[in-house]
């Protein structure tokens, strides 16, 4: 049975399985429009576009392969996507099907918010990350030279199909960083979730059917809890967001394009526990849980050397600052996220200087 | 006592009055944030930015003044809002304010539904048309070069505070094209006001005090009851695009800039008119009684020759098109509008070829 986002009038499937693409049966039931636009990326297209588009049989389809890589994640990029939809003349009871990772699923799902003020979109995402977080919950945009998805729009898609069977082609360093969300559940709401993952690490690593499948769903499940609940992150949606804050400072120091968004939320995760256990809510032995889950897992436990003045301005430019206070997501025990903008102001400039200063190895 | 368009939590007030905007009692009650974005273009911002910044005492106000026209009603001018946002740091708790026509609403209220998925705003229309139609309602958007408004969202603002005060300033073609929109209400919805109009027409055009704020807030009544029916124009409010479906395949051959909207709507809603009289709706009077008072008010009753078929072609490219097939909005009688997909298809070809045609005269 598939799960199921529930949002009212806007609830929609999720379906997870094996080698669903070419199925017309289960991809057409889905995807109501007759005429579709898959919006894909030149490394994606050629490996399942074709499969798609069988699975799209009896539709009018068109395609669109955009450049690979979170540098495109523009209103440029954007742009071609729009022209493309004006070009083929789709109307508004057209649909955009987004076949790719996390960037081709929000950059699309962006134009189908936008476009004609809002059509009707189904993700198909191709890789861990996205199969378990970017793909569900209506998030969408690009970014901004100033900072990640500062332009975007809550569209929820109408169906959300995972096919596991696209992650064995899949890069392992973006496996790895697709983990780094999986494990985020784990930290923020589910204790035995986290210690499963500690167990099935391997499997995982080593693409195990049975532990992708578990640990896919088990994420989506926790997902779908927490947007139901809050879909336009006014409340408890911003707990799964732990790691993205002290993450997304990361990714625009580099510049977008040299950390995965995975690794830095990796990395964020590691900053926001070990500013949990300053606070004294985590005991040293479950920050080094953490530390170590990441890095069996291949994720990175260093930061950038950044400086930590430059890492808190960037912190100041996310969307979770209110009132000028930059409010933080922070580990009350393992398997329990709160967020709160009420903390010692040098808890947090200790942990940024702790991890972002060359000096400090 | 001010209008209230009811959308649940979405719902906000209409003021309508004379000399609101250097009102600090009135404007900052309405405009909650502190830190705020006037976005306002070239010819309007002279006149009446500094009225609005003092309206705003005790707010951080940044301003942005965006070229003046249509043409400039774009991804690109967007751009150039996410800039000027991203720059000043402004967060999720900022409000945009759009201090002029109908582009800068379109345009202002668009950026504020896409920067950080969604900001408030509030709407301070400077022209006829923008106070009884375009900021009420929550309809942004650009233009794309294959289209007018392909690309927006539904982003209601939290006030709309017209100030008829503004209208003192308008150039007589803008207030011309104003009333194209308030004698559309008339015609869809009231045939009282619509006689009523006939009537004062010329008090209007003259900036009479009294029959301006009627006819703003009886039209603001009549698009609020409509968009508290049907928001995301699923029914009902596809009756006030009366007139658009022609008007912009007119806007759109003629390239933007050179017909004002509301000229094309007027020549529109001209065209409707004389098919629903086709279809034996509209007796000929009637249609005379549309045509004369679209004359009186200086507005176009002749279409430009761009052709039947190109125009055709055109008007297939608008968002009403649902399954291939041209939705348009026709009077079943003066006061009462419809809409329909269910015509005799030489009875639309009629009326472009009559008007369209250069032969045609």
């Amino acid at each position: 049975m598939p799960l199921r986002i529930e949002l009212g009038e806007r609830s929609y499937p999720i379906v997870i399985g094996t080698g669903l693409l070419p199925d017309p049966a289960l991809v057409g039931s889905h995807v109501e429009a007759r005429d579709v636009l898959v919006v894909t990326n030149a490394t994606v297209g050629p490996l399942y576009l074709d499969p798609l588009v069988a699975g799209l049989a009896g539709k009018r389809v068109r395609s669109l392969a955009l450049p690979d890589g979170e540098q495109f994640k523009t209103l440029e990029t954007l742009a071609r996507v729009f022209d493309a939809l004006v070009e083929t003349r789709l109307n508004r009871d057209a649909a955009i099907v987004a076949l790719g990772g996390g960037v081709i699923g929000d950059l699309a799902g962006f134009a189908a918010a936008c476009y004609q003020r809002g059509i009707g979109f189904v993700q198909v995402p191709t890789t861990l990350l996205a199969q378990v977080d970017s793909s569900v919950g209506g998030k969408t945009g690009v970014n901004h030279p100033g900072g990640k998805n500062l332009i975007g729009a809550f569209h929820q898609p109408r169906a959300v199909l995972a096919d596991l069977a696209t992650l064995r082609t899949l890069p392992p360093r973006e496996l790895r960083a697709g983990l780094a969300e999986v494990i985020k559940y784990g930290l923020i709401d589910d204790a035995d979730f986290l210690a499963w993952l500690e167990r099935h690490l391997e499997a995982l690593l080593a693409l195990d059917p049975g532990a992708l499948a578990f640990a896919v769903r088990r994420s989506c499940e926790i997902k779908a809890r927490i947007v139901a609940m809050d879909e336009r992150e006014q409340g408890p949606r911003a707990l799964l967001n732990f790691g993205h804050t002290f993450g997304h400072a990361i990714e625009t120091a580099s510049g977008y394009g040299e950390w995965l968004h995975g690794e830095a939320v990796a990395m964020g995760m590691l900053l926001a526990a070990d500013m949990s256990r300053h606070l004294g809510w985590l005991a040293p032995q479950d920050l080094e849980r953490v530390r170590d889950l990441l890095h069996r897992a291949g994720l990175p436990t260093r930061a950038p050397s950044v400086g930590a003045r430059r890492a808190h301005e960037l912190m100041g430019m996310d969307k979770k600052v209110l009132q000028g206070r930059i409010r933080l997501v922070l580990l009350r025990r393992l398997g329990q996220a709160i967020v709160t903008g009420d903390y010692p102001a040098d808890a947090l400039q200790l942990t940024l200087t702790r991890h972002f200063e060359a000096t400090a190895a």
